[in-house]
């Protein structure tokens, strides 16, 4: 069996899925034409996957498919949009029916839960890789965006910080973790969630957002390059998870929470008289709201602890030597 | 310089284009913002070409940055719609900015040539591999799709087939060209012609229609499969350009003509009392329109030549051995 005798798009990612009425034409002609409801905008994002930068070699077909829908479907909710299509192009070594059932099972499992439609993709030869887009519906008015957040503002995270960090650092042997520890950690890194509903409750509310890929520091500081702006963080207020606290010293999770990224939190900007209804808001949907720091009018992402500021360095975080 | 240190995607992709007024957010946030326009529903394609597979090895970076936005865009022309925006996934192996200011300069210049703009993407290191996706707008009552063919109908064809298969032998050394035979040979091949404007042109005219990518015999078999009828081609009737005539053997370039692919010309289907107004209209936008065949009731396509059925076999069409 080859590639052009097979269409493999076709033979694993359509099922019967609920069809989506706002798709007038899927996967099976030239083009998927398709519908964007009346007063939404469209908000597309697109991100690509490669085994050994972006997941580990031999990882599961299954955590495969979970992060790569994670990774994009996180970018929608940054945006305070609600998914709807998603296309997919999929590069594998070889046609491997039980790698390619277990992805596309797992992938399945996703648009359900979502409400997604796959509408067009394409399969190649070649080193294993994930490209999706996905397509989402917000109006253009209420779309969160990384511009927006004013000095005084709240800087917040819906959810601890570093798990993802450590869990890899489990999945690669530098760590060791047992039970309930390991598994948590271990199923944060490989099966992050998508904090969509968190980003649709805050259309609107908060004056920034953006989702932690690559760790609070920078994340945030790209709100603050966006806004024009600076920020500061309290280490003491970043939520950490028990199972972090146990398995490692205090400082290396800290450095996991600031800069190892893979999260998918969303860390976002509310003006402060703003902040109860934004709380209420997320409470409504099941999602923390973790107050971590202030915007500022200088420039930079600063981080406090016991009263002094960090450092960056290659190692990590580290306390500042003051000049 | 590394890849997480610098976005290649905003280094080489944003540059001072025409900036569409339906894009209320591009590169730089987590999603774009896109409105389309009311009235039109959205047409999308993804493709992926990887060196050595869908393209080969050396090719110039402007020849692939042209290929990969032909092959998309005439997704788009076949569904007759008209291309707004991209986004663009690219995978190398090394930050080469000889080539990247190469593929991008190529990239833009059809950018502006199509009115398009490029709205996201993603860089990772990797084999050189390019997805695209276009985005175009379509009224859904009026978009050309695979089905809609009925028996009777005429087969059209927009221009040559079979110059781009030559010009792959050529750029393979495994066919002998000189002069302004191979430089057009070579140019079909590297340099295809999206047929946007004819797709436009075939709105609610054309019964059903396609991109010949994989060859005529293949792409009016999608239609037919699609349409549930079948096919007649009378090889005499196909359109050969001169300098196909000129490099090789009749039966070769027939051969190329039924089943090389990579043309980019349009296949469609239009009643026989429409075909008058279809040449009109395709005239207007100076593209011409061969009549090649008929659609009928009896399934499968078939190819007559001199009055005989050519049987496909593993090298190509034979004439059919009656039995």
């Amino acid at each position: 069996m080859t590639f052009s005798e097979f269409n493999l798009i076709e033979r694993f990612f359509v099922r019967d899925n609920p069809q989506r009425k706002d798709v007038v034409l899927g996967i099976g002609d030239d083009c998927a034409i398709l519908n964007v409801p009346e007063g939404q905008s469209l908000a597309v994002s697109m991100d690509t996957l490669v085994e050994g930068v972006h997941f580990l070699h031999d990882t599961a077909a299954a955590d495969v498919a979970a992060k790569a829908m994670a990774v994009n479907l996180s970018d929608l909710a940054a945006a305070g949009a609600e998914p709807a299509w998603v296309t997919l192009s999929l590069s594998i070594p070889k046609i491997d029916m039980g790698w390619l059932q277990a992805f596309s099972d797992s992938f399945h499992e996703l648009l359900n839960h979502y409400g997604l439609q796959v509408v067009g993709g394409d399969t190649t030869k070649g080193p294993l890789s994930i490209t999706l887009q996905v397509h989402g519906f917000v109006p253009a008015s209420v779309a969160l965006k990384r511009s927006g957040a004013k000095a005084g503002d709240i800087v917040c995270v819906t959810g601890p910080l570093g798990d993802a960090c450590l869990g890899l650092k489990v999945a690669q042997h530098k760590l060791a973790a047992n039970g309930d520890v390991r598994d948590y950690l271990l199923n944060q890194y490989y099966r992050p969630k998508a904090r969509v509903a968190a980003g649709i409750a805050l259309r609107s509310r908060a004056s920034a957002a953006i989702d932690i890929s690559d760790g609070l520091v920078a994340d945030l500081g790209h709100i603050c390059k966006a806004s024009d702006v600076g920020a500061v963080i309290y280490t003491e207020q970043i939520p950490i998870s028990e199972s972090a606290k146990q398995v490692t010293s205090a400082e290396r999770v800290m450095d996991c929470a600031l800069t190892g990224g893979d999260d998918y939190e969303l860390c976002f900007t509310v003006p402060e008289d703003d902040l109860r209804k934004v709380q209420a808001a997320l409470e409504t949907v099941g999602v923390a709201c973790y107050e971590v720091g202030r915007i500022t009018g200088k420039k930079g992402v600063r981080v406090i602890q016991d009263g002094e500021e960090l450092e960056l360095n290659k190692a990590g975080f580290d306390h500042f030597a003051a000049a």
